[in-house]
């Protein structure tokens, strides 16, 4: 599988350290902002919403996936195809319901925290990496699925990992097997 | 597969749509920050400075540059390792004064402009990509060379292309040939 024969796609690749730190920009500005990290955390979801409805489009054009048909093949896809082509890392996924709609995406390595070494003890409720949640919901809106994302775990927080918590509200009709 | 001869430089490496959208949710937090563009400019300058003192180091272990040894070869060095490591794109160079100083940074596509249409009549003096000024004036001060870098020309603002200017400021002793 060859995934680079143009130049096309090669141009789509960036270095992610000036991400990584432009992000600490934005994450620094808001922090000026608002003084509740609560806010800080509802501005970075809000942020991300709004990328992911625009991100999905490119997703789906870049990726050429085919549509997903469970709760847990679209899991594996945001882990396996969309963190590594935007981030450049696999979290790693576990189905955190008997339910079948709770799903943990598990990173041992954040990269967006790359330059960040601690919260500063007065915004220890800081959501640091908020914004991935708000991406990662606007893009599954986009495609009729609606869910909650929201870190679970924190590195950053001392936890041992970093856990994004995908759960996917199911409708009514979605249990119901066409026969 | 192989996708990933070197893992480490793999990791490196990101889409860069996600930059872009980040670039610019950051970009319109500051509009609605400040009223007047040229506070924005002034903004994301000192940010992307505070950047470029910090990616210089990950800048110069990664290229495995040699030291620069004119302002010209500096000059090269950024548009064609520097910008086409972070940004994926090559700016064309030429140098504009006979002193040998003041460099023009020629960008026929501008990455960070993917999504941007125009910029809106109300703020018709912002420095959209001002940032990249900043980082380039930091990193480059970090190397103990001071420099001015000035948009030249937006495609944004209506130009046929977009040109950064860098002035490298000369001290007294810059030309003095030590015999």
């Amino acid at each position: 599988m060859s995934r680079s024969p143009g130049r096309k796609q090669e141009n789509h690749k960036i270095s992610r350290e000036l991400f990584v730190l432009t992000y600490g920009a934005l994450v620094a500005q808001l922090c000026k902002d608002y003084e509740k990290d609560e806010d800080v955390n509802a501005c970075l979801d809000r942020m991300g919403y709004s990328i992911g409805i625009r991100l999905i489009d490119d997703f789906l054009a870049r990726s050429a996936v085919k549509k997903c048909r469970s709760y847990s093949e679209t899991a594996d896809m945001i882990a396996q195809v969309a963190f590594k082509m935007y981030l450049g890392v696999t979290p790693s996924v576990s189905c955190s319901s008997a339910t079948g709609n709770e799903f943990s995406l598990i990173l041992d390595k954040n990269p967006l925290v790359d330059f960040v070494e601690e919260l500063p003890a007065e915004r220890a409720s800081l959501c640091y990496c908020n914004l991935l949640c708000g991406v990662i919901r606007g893009a599954l809106e986009m495609v009729h699925l609606a869910a909650e994302v929201t870190f679970l775990q924190d590195r950053l927080k001392g936890d041992a990992v970093t856990e994004i918590g995908i759960t996917f509200l199911r409708k009514p009709e979605d249990r119901k097997h066409r026969k």
